[in-house]
């Protein structure tokens, strides 16, 4: 029987360019920072995954990769064991707030999910079958991914607009829809909010109904409200939003919101790991889990997460970060294979315009992406691109992502503390 | 990349002799009936199931095995997909009720199940890896079970006495429990109840503790209790037994248990299906659910089961009905690979001397078993051995387990419905 030990891990930092996208916490920097992993076994296959890139988890990830080498790539429970073994309790922070609280364990999973994603990817590889039929096989061919608006200024300060233009109103966030959905062909529409005071936001929505009568569309204001603010915003949006993310902070407040609004409330912010779940339920808080496999322990754990959905009568879709080709290949197998995934699924994807992958795997067609069929997650490295990408990660200073001290950068009475209407 | 589509499958029926061993609803038959699947892939690769063998499920193994023909073994979605479509709302019946009520979902997922754990099987003997690999790997090497004692009869009535003698009382069930705690080297005892008055089963247990006071005890009545009933031996029993399982009937009834007995309540009756688990759970209904991938789905469902009780802090631990070798292959990496399926299984491996599988792979020692590390299941079928299985299939004539009937043809006055005390 093959054996398929690591006998390295390679845990590269890299950069690429963001634009200037605004959330209820500040703006994104002008570089977002990933990791990227590569698993190299002793039969010479390499398992790739991404992750977050902030100091302190890739000193986690760095400590972790040491302890793993001898397990077979196969072993991911035993990958699972050895991070939670290793970490021994350590919490980290994601120093913007974006997905709720991090637990000792939500830490140890946060490492964990970027190597089950390699192990899968270097078994894969090694077996000749894609991700997807590690998982149970794809039930759908495409996946379908939503156009993630977002406001936002014409270019960073100091630097020349970026190609993406301003967007600061409800014409807009109107302009960059049509952008994003002639260029993808995105079926749904969702526009990141608690930028502004709610009361735009309900225009901006509202003008986003009147451009595209037929696509479902959803607000995100990241918990910048009160829960008597979400309450009047979602009456206000009733039968306009298929759901309302994280109008207001913690589980207590989204179930208060919840028996007053009509759509379903969906979070990424306040249930965020498995042991979010159960309160969530009793308290019928929330409709829609926004999954996410880099902090819910992987591909397997978050088809596990799918059944909790299905067995608690909860819709379930997936939150993104700004991220590269690695995790959009990741999120697009996982998504293929869990039947009550129906939600087109959020993506940063149309924000970046350079990768760590060679181009070509991963295109849009109809706003979806048909799951690649070559070996692991099918898509390559680009050691070249990998390289550039780390030149930018070292040159640009950005250590950890913090989106207020950006904006406070720049203006310095800015508040980002929520909720704040 | 290699294609493993389904070029055929063979259902074949076996019967093997059981002992009279009774219970809630009546007395086991001279013989269990079982289905093996031999799923073959056009690499030539057979991969092993093994299920129920009534006359029902078998019509329903058979129409779905036609269907199954050209779907590749890595795609079990499918598979499940298939399944779903072909028995299209069927329901069909297990004649003793012992595994609580069958809908039309469950009635699907007892086809699909085993045709799962037969896909794993090819898978891994495909790849050359044990299916406990493809399910994330073993996090334990060996697999503890329980000693499954019974209240029997010294033979089948108009047969001679068999080889394990008669249990009727206290000093019955005691003796069997040294012979096969002395045999297999259980670490747990589980008696099945419900056959004689809860008094004389209480005798039993406190019996079975002064034998053996560091065994973990469990005794279970299969419903046949009232509420009451239930209540006042759950009270009598506390700090005796680790968990009750299933005194009484329905989720109702179970939680009307659970508030007033200090011990967990398990199940394998009211929780059958992740249909039932939001209710079970809004009640607190239950303590331990007894997973059994023949109806839970297979063993990536069954994983998900897993997780589920992890996350609603409850128990797990393994249910079993008379079964081959290809089950306890399939329920060992089932356990192996469950972090927190941490009570010893059940099992009925011992009541049973002759098999499908060939000898040596599944040998107990302490009670345990040791993953199989080969390829698939790490079972092989014996040709023979089947031959020799179906042909007492055919001359024995059961073809539906109706253990009350059974028992009625011996003793015509028999009732065998539950609950009675």
């Amino acid at each position: 029987m093959p054996s398929s030990r690591i006998v390295s891990i390679r845990v590269t930092p890299v950069a690429f360019a963001d634009p200037p996208l605004l959330n209820a916490v500040g703006v994104h920097e002008p570089y977002a920072i990933r990791a990227v992993l590569e698993v190299e076994t002793e039969d010479g296959v390499v398992g790739l995954g991404e992750t977050y890139g902030d100091d302190g988890h890739l000193g986690r990830l760095r400590r972790v990769a040491e302890e793993l080498v001898g397990v077979d790539i196969f072993h991911t429970g035993e990958v699972a064991r050895r991070c939670a073994a290793t970490l021994s309790g350590a919490v980290g922070s994601d120093h913007h707030g974006l997905t709720g609280p991090i637990t000792a364990t939500g830490t140890a999973l946060r490492v964990y999910s970027s190597f089950e994603v390699a192990c899968l990817d270097a078994q894969g590889r090694l077996l000749g079958r894609p991700v997807s039929d590690l998982l149970g096989g794809a039930v759908r061919d495409a996946v379908p991914y939503s156009a993630y608006l977002f406001y936002k200024w014409a270019g960073h300060p100091g630097a020349e607009p970026d190609r993406y233009g301003a967007a600061l109103d409800a014409g807009g966030i109107v302009e960059q829809a049509r952008w994003m959905v002639e260029t993808y062909g995105f079926r749904a529409i969702k526009l990141k909010g608690g930028v502004f005071e709610p009361r735009a936001e309900v225009e901006a929505v509202r003008a986003l109904r009147e451009a595209f009568p037929d696509l479902p569309l959803r607000l995100d204001p990241n918990a910048a409200w009160t829960v008597a603010t979400s309450i009047e915003v979602g009456r206000e949006l009733g039968g306009v939003l298929e759901y309302l993310e994280d109008p207001t902070p913690g589980i207590d407040g989204m179930a208060a919101v919840a028996r007053e609004v009509a759509m379903p409330l969906a979070t990424n912010m306040c249930v965020v790991g498995f042991e979010d779940v159960a309160e969530a339920v009793s308290k019928r808080a929330v409709g829609v889990i926004l999954s996410d496999h880099h902090y819910w322990g992987g591909l397997r754990e978050s088809q596990s997460l799918a059944r909790i959905c299905s067995t608690f009568d909860l819709g379930l879709s997936m939150h993104s970060n700004s991220h590269l080709g690695i995790s959009l290949a990741a999120m697009t197998h996982l998504a293929s294979v869990v039947p009550n995934l129906t939600y087109a699924l959020d993506t940063h994807w149309p924000w970046k315009h350079e990768d760590v992958v060679a181009p070509g795997a991963l295109d849009f067609v109809d706003g979806a992406i048909t799951v690649p069929r070559g070996p692991g997650l099918g898509v390559e490295l680009d050691g070249d691109a990998l390289a550039r990408l780390h030149e930018q990660y070292i040159a640009c200073g950005v250590r950890e992502r913090d989106d207020t001290r950006y904006r406070r950068s720049i203006e310095p009475g800015y508040d980002g503390s929520v909720p704040r209407w």
